[in-house]
């Protein structure tokens, strides 16, 4: 099992990157880790050189890079690198921290679609907040595409019961579409026609619309949607996540002696409540409908995420989930085919 | 001024309508109130019969009635009533807290739209966290409508910069266009389009995209989007919201003693937090568009609220804010057909 890491994304890469792989080594003792970027400034940081092979580059793609031309260009970047060695089956995931829109463009051209995949979309586990500690929804396209035709939910749905099933271990995940009503009759062209299509497939457990305000209390195990309306649900959610935080801590910066001793007294409570919001421990988001994990987590995250995010790539691998979905997607083609 | 009231409208109507009613009248003695509904229910709650004048239905819309079919069938509905009375000039406004598919139904096909709009929008003013009290921004199209064209969100802007500026007092609102990413060339089809309408258009301080992230830090004083986005992120930052709220509450609960006396003495800023998130005293929501104001507020709203809504429409009818927009589309439309 053989990781390409793309050390130099990110925030605090590579420190980040490379303690947290570090981290994850001490769990995950069947993986090969490759790590792209500056050998030097990568080392300081490997505690332990069992599995880990340092592929030296100085090139490396900024946050701010247009994302296509910087992958078309930066040739020898640490990302391109990482999604090269998949592609020629030297390694059999990618992991970066760096540009989405340049892991997008990576994956799409570099490690290449699924067959029948047109529109890979991109997928995370979200938090539930009712019920079990690790409870949470496949949400899919979180915003790979800003425009998304009724087969391409139709393709996000398949894909993420395949993921609920084998790396969550849902046996029927509950798909679910986000919609403007729960009625049937209810929303746009693309839904109305999603709907139907989703309606017809029988290799998915179809549960009907759900709405935006229902989704943190459980509703579906998979949740799929255009890319345009999931960016803005997911953004919706972090800025009123956000802002109600902020506008607490200032209550209670504004309410005097007995309010500030009120919340020191409830530290507990609120560090509860972040631990619950941050949704890093469930792992990255995945890229998915490539022939190959590519999984990126926030430019800003620590060596702990880092770890998890691994956990979940080693999840993906070693239940060959990709594979699965290759084969299927196969079978699919071939009995259109014969049509 | 004369509003038309349907007093049967919403969950604890016709008591919490008529309450408002007699608030508001305290404060705007130049209004004429027109209650629509079961005159005996209504009766019991009129403390002051200046300015009230009831007319008498048995029959009224429920929240569950498929809307259009409600607004065609149920012709003596208090709400169909009051649409009636303001489609004849008898009265100047619709204000309702009833279901807000057949209120949209009865502005359309009833009360009729202002040349040149070809689709309504749903309109209300979000609460801005950061900066005064007071602050908030227009967000229209909340979803009267599943699918827009370009078109529509230039039309939703020129509406709601007239409403910023007129009812709100901005002299010269910042329009956003709530896009995918803040950069010019970030979009789908429909944004990118629309984009490009908003530019040219020389009526309006068009600012560019803006992300559903920083909507409450006050980056515009209007924001346009199309209803299915709009009601997405609506009910995500409602789902949101009160799923954390809930979150707060019940780890207050598991926390103990300690945590609980903490919630006792943070209770002032609890109740602060609360208030600011309460968007309905900035009143309720407009389908903008229409000859006339047409105005609902959630159906469980209290007495308060509907006094809010009303000083709202007293804003909107003393400024004759309709009025210039329909002075205005004429002349766009004289223009249009000389050209």
């Amino acid at each position: 099992m053989k990781i390409a890491v793309d050390a130099m994304g990110g925030d605090y890469a590579p420190q980040a990157i490379v303690e947290g792989v570090m981290l994850a080594k001490k769990k995950l003792t069947d993986i090969e880790f490759q790590l792209y970027g500056d050998e030097q400034a990568i080392r300081q940081y490997v505690t332990d050189e069992t599995n880990i092979q340092i592929i030296h580059t100085d090139e490396k793609i900024a946050s701010d890079d247009e994302p296509v031309r910087a992958i078309r260009r930066k040739k020898n970047a640490s990302m391109v690198l990482a999604a090269q060695a998949v592609k020629e089956g030297r390694a059999d995931a990618v992991f970066s921290a760096g540009n989405t829109g340049a892991l997008l463009a990576a994956g799409l051209f570099i490690v290449g679609r699924i067959k029948q995949i047109e529109r890979p979309g991109l997928m995370t586990t979200m938090p539930v907040f009712t019920g079990e500690a690790d409870a949470g929804f496949d949400f899919i396209d979180m915003g790979a595409n800003a425009d998304n035709k009724p087969e391409h939910l139709l393709q996000y749905a398949i894909l993420a019961s395949f993921y609920a099933k084998n790396v969550r271990h849902i046996d029927t995940p509950r798909v679910g579409l986000l919609n403007n009503g729960t009625e049937e009759t209810k929303g746009s062209e693309l839904t109305k026609n999603a709907f139907a299509l989703l309606s017809a497939e029988k290799s998915i457990h179809f549960i009907g619309n759900v709405e935006a305000r229902d989704l943190f209390q459980g509703v579906a195990d998979v949740v799929v949607t255009d890319g345009f309306t999931g960016n803005a649900v997911l953004k919706s959610v972090e800025g009123t996540a956000l802002s109600l935080m902020d506008l607490l801590k200032s209550s209670i910066m504004d309410s005097g002696m007995k309010g500030k001793v009120g919340a020191l007294m409830l530290k507990d409570s609120l560090k509860q409540l972040k631990n619950k919001l941050d949704y890093s421990s469930h792992g990255g988001a995945v890229l998915f409908g490539l022939k190959a994990p590519v999984v990126k987590t926030h430019g800003s995250t620590g060596p702990e995420a880092v770890s998890h995010t691994i956990s979940q790539i080693h999840t993906m691998l070693s239940t060959d989930v990709v594979g699965k979905l290759v084969t299927y997607f196969d079978a699919q083609s071939t009995s259109s085919d014969t049509k």
